[in-house]
């Protein structure tokens, strides 16, 4: 057939079962098939690259991924820093507390008579269902919360460190917002107006007009100061939505400050939107180069693929073949006790504070 | 063949060209179609429901329908009250500022190479194109205009009615947030910290740290308020995202205040995404009735398709064929200029009293 | 602001709506806004240019068009020579012989009950349903029909130019089988088998064993023959599945036979699917061109929609502004009566020749 | 908070991670999270139930699995007889002998030029490359076989097995096609005129108007009575497709032979096409069960997935987990030499036999 071309350099190498393969085998037997098995498998190892990388990791969740059975993973992640801030949808953070109040979800149907299910008073997500009645008794429980704060606008960042705190000192149980306390990870919700939380905060201010008050801007600006504390930075988004915008956004911002940012230097995505919509949840990682949210030079990969299938085969892998980049890497370092965080035991600089 | 089963009443009408025909025609051919043409045209129906039945309608935005060529449409059903209350991601309302003030989006390529993008300063939004430098002027304006207004926290509704206005008196141009200051339709944009707009108001707190502050929450307590002062409630969602979630949870925060709210009674959403990964956007109508966000007998349409094939077909065909209904229509009056809005008159009670 | 990138040449022309605008205005409104919108006005333009351009164009159908509401505007298509040759799944020619014959579609729902539909014996095909007892009496006549034809294999393209000719004589009604017949287009159904036609072929095989026989073969060697014919060949495909394959693989198999065959020179796509999973159907039109499929430089667009939308604006747009280049189109003329056909008079070489 | 609604029974169990978990452990800890990863899970615990009912089970492959690196699971589940019917599209089983011919597929990009691939004679699917002069190879080695084989129609069934045969006493390697042969696992390609096996059929027929004739009629009339010869039946698909369809069809045919068919008793598909464009691929089991294709009570579930990242999880599971209902397992018997096959030991019925 003559010399090959430059195109044809490496096979596919077809899966081959084998029994009792682990997690780790079964991605690594994944890196040569094709499609968006191989798209996983190139995730993992471009996680541990940003493990070994000397990055700040940002993480973004968007869908329905506490109430789908995913927030121990993530909790999990955040305790042993796999990542190092984290973005979030309020309603990921409000099922989180709801299950570490002690609540459940439960398993559904997606083709249940809905009708009979409001008349139960049930709230379905897809083939997932929750309490109404519980829920309203979380909103109170967090408008009650509220109502301890003091009488000032709070930052998403502030005011979920504080949030997790109580959740923590209440409970004793791990969860999303419990790990990110204890890990001292910044959350982030730059949407919270826009969930259960946001309505438990306006619960507070229907009890006290000077309650509930939110400062959603000096999360813009406390974001992109974090960026420009670290050379590197990295961005993971599972599902996209508001945390994959604001994680962009945040390196963007950052060079109205300084700049030397140049963008992202690796890139992971999980989502199921596609980009031919032109929405932001399904853009390209190509496309975020063209913005320079993205290094034009990043390591980056796309899985398109439901969370809830990808992160359980992903992290179970990484758990194990990450342990020694992990056990070496030092992760970024915040106090996040004050009104504006400091970052490796520096506060903001005078020009990115809040207002008093 | 003996007679027919019961769910055998109504035959499909195969759609039949013919010359010349109008927008209003091709819908109306579609009504009998089955799939997603049906679906579009179904909504063409509900809509004019909506226009006839006493309703507080309420319009969604997300995906980058402004850049992509869509926002002179939503001005025409904003300026004529097609809709009542606009419920936008920031980017939907930069891009149209954008526009407003003269500036332009692009024809380009899904599969131009990103780094010559970058290089040259280009944003890409899959196949459209926009200039970084205008983008930074932009902020910039918006920046200088934030440095205009009193230093207190305002509700992104409040903000954007002043922003709508300062852009009317220094263009003179059409848009969407000229036309929904001039036509005093409330915008919220619960997300605003997450957009270029977000990005402005850090820029003015960066020269003054009293300025640039929004209050979220304020937009929950006005838009559950706002669902309690009619007794009927519609839904337009194009794209899911925060306005899909935010118009839904309006409903349920209403019931907070009034019990008697039942819902929406209306609803009609196009959106790309599916049901079957749990997230928001995807989601279907009928899991909105398990939480009483849409009234268990509401009559609602969900069409699968891209927004910018769906809406000039669906609005050419509404503007012809709503024109009577539309002109008996008496939509529900506002008054924006203050810091909490006036309803038919009526400022909200106190209860509901932002914080001074 | 400098002067402006190459890449900033032509700007998005918002759609601006209007009273009364026609199929055609709407479509060429859409040409300058983005995403898949602008993708359909340029699929009108592609199409427009094939017509005018000298070529052989391909339709391929799959996805339950004419179950759908969708026969009609096909049937148009061929009997005005909007194309050539058809090729299509075997539940779309079925379908249209099911409404050929008199008998319906009808408009469901797809939440209904399918135990409940399944004991009343209707079929459903997502929102629109069909009876059982009507589809056996169809596949029975297909049978009886199949008994009068002479017991040697048919190619599908020799078989379905003779059912439409038999339906045609029964009925005398509109239709894409009788459509075709008159205006002798060619229809390829690569996949027969998988039908309920190919059920009704079985069934005549059970009353003599000597009875239907298909050579589909045959029909790859006719379908490759057809492109070599003519210099210039174009393909348009609703839907993927198996006849955007055969469409494609034709002009492979045409080099087989003569190397100067250099893929499509126009190509459209409607489809729904999307590339990443690595499956036909979704396959991008840059892919088709690393085959050879289409030629390098040929002028080609995928709209990403269903077709019950898409088709019915872009089939309205094209038959206003197609009428002069369609009037000056000089389409290929076949006579399929024979065994093999004849193109332009020609009948295939002897190396062609199916087996006697 | 009262009693509970009947709604809420099972809990959601987050997904807890732990060092080493294997592929068996990662699926189980699956079955309680939500959407997709429940469904996956779900998936195995109905495999193994096919395995243990006493069913024929139908594997369905359409996408190209083969070509990204799934066809030696796909040969596992045929040696070990995870399966006992497959049906495929041709390019599976093209890519399948391929490789095991000794030629690979290659790692490749979805962003390459695809002009420079053409220029370079590779073929690309998606993000995998192959060698155009590979393939044109291959075709000339179907070709010759093909001549090889009696001047008469095969069913693609027998070709199948003779081709497979043929493969096998060539290389010896292990495959689709040669596992099946010596697992003696019938092949039905119904659409096998469209794939490069359709070409190399055709190209046969060149050399010899006599060669290269299949039947495909008869794969309706065997694959029918496979389905009547046992009382109970079930289908695995993955990708959709033809295959999809003909193993549906296979048991609405079968009813033709024998009325007390009832349609399959269990069923999962891994898809990625969705409902709601009435696509056949996309179509819901719940449609399938208003057909009869599926018995109203069958146990069953969609993965909405891409079969790469899907199958070698859940096959990696299933064979720790079924190893001893799998031993138990008797499966059904074929001998697939003759021109019609028999099973368990019974020649197909006189009223089948397809013509001499």
């Amino acid at each position: 057939m003559g010399h090959k071309s430059r195109f044809l350099r490496v096979p596919v190498e077809p899966f081959e079962l084998a029994p009792n393969l682990r997690a780790d085998d079964v991605l690594t037997r994944m890196e040569r098939v094709s499609f968006q098995g191989r798209s996983l498998a190139t995730a993992r190892r471009i996680w541990e690259k940003m493990l070994g990388g000397d990055c700040t990791i940002f993480l973004g969740l968007a869908g329905a991924l506490s109430a789908g059975g995913m927030r121990l993973i993530i909790a999990h992640l955040l305790a042993h820093r796999y990542v190092d801030c984290l973005v979030s949808t309020g309603a990921n953070l409000y099922h989180d507390l709801h299950e570490t109040r002690g609540r459940r979800h439960y398993v559904g149907s997606p083709r249940e008579n809905d009708a009979a299910l409001q008349a139960d008073r049930i709230d379905r997500v897809y083939d997932t269902y929750a309490s109404e009645q519980e829920f309203i008794d979380n909103d109170e429980w967090i408008a009650e919360f509220v109502m301890t704060l003091e009488r000032r606008p709070y930052s998403s960042r502030e005011f979920l460190y504080r949030l997790g705190e109580h959740l923590w000192k209440e409970t004793g149980r791990e969860g999303i917002l419990t790990a990110a306390y204890r890990a001292r990870v910044p959350i982030f919700c730059p949407a919270i107006a826009d969930s259960s939380i946001g309505m438990g905060l306006s619960q507070a201010r229907h009890r006290d007009p000077g309650a509930g008050h939110l400062d959603t801007i000096a999360d813009v600006v406390e974001s992109a100061n974090l960026v420009i504390r670290r050379p590197r930075t990295a961005s993971i988004v599972f599902g996209g939505g508001t945390p994959k915008n604001f994680i962009n956004q945040a390196t963007v911002q950052a060079e109205f400050y300084d700049d030397r940012v140049g963008g992202h230097r690796f890139a992971l995505q999980i989502i199921t939107d596609v980009p031919h919509y032109g929405g932001a949840s399904g853009a390209s990682l190509e496309e975020a180069q063209s913005w320079g949210k993205l290094a034009a030079d990043a390591e980056q990969v796309t899985v398109h693929a439901d969370v809830t299938i990808a992160l359980p085969l992903l992290a179970s892998a990484l758990v194990d073949s990450a342990v020694e980049t992990l056990a070496g890497r030092k992760p970024i370092c915040f106090d996040l006790s004050g009104r504006t965080m400091a970052v490796e035991g520096r506060p903001l600089p005078p020009g990115f504070e809040v207002r008093e």
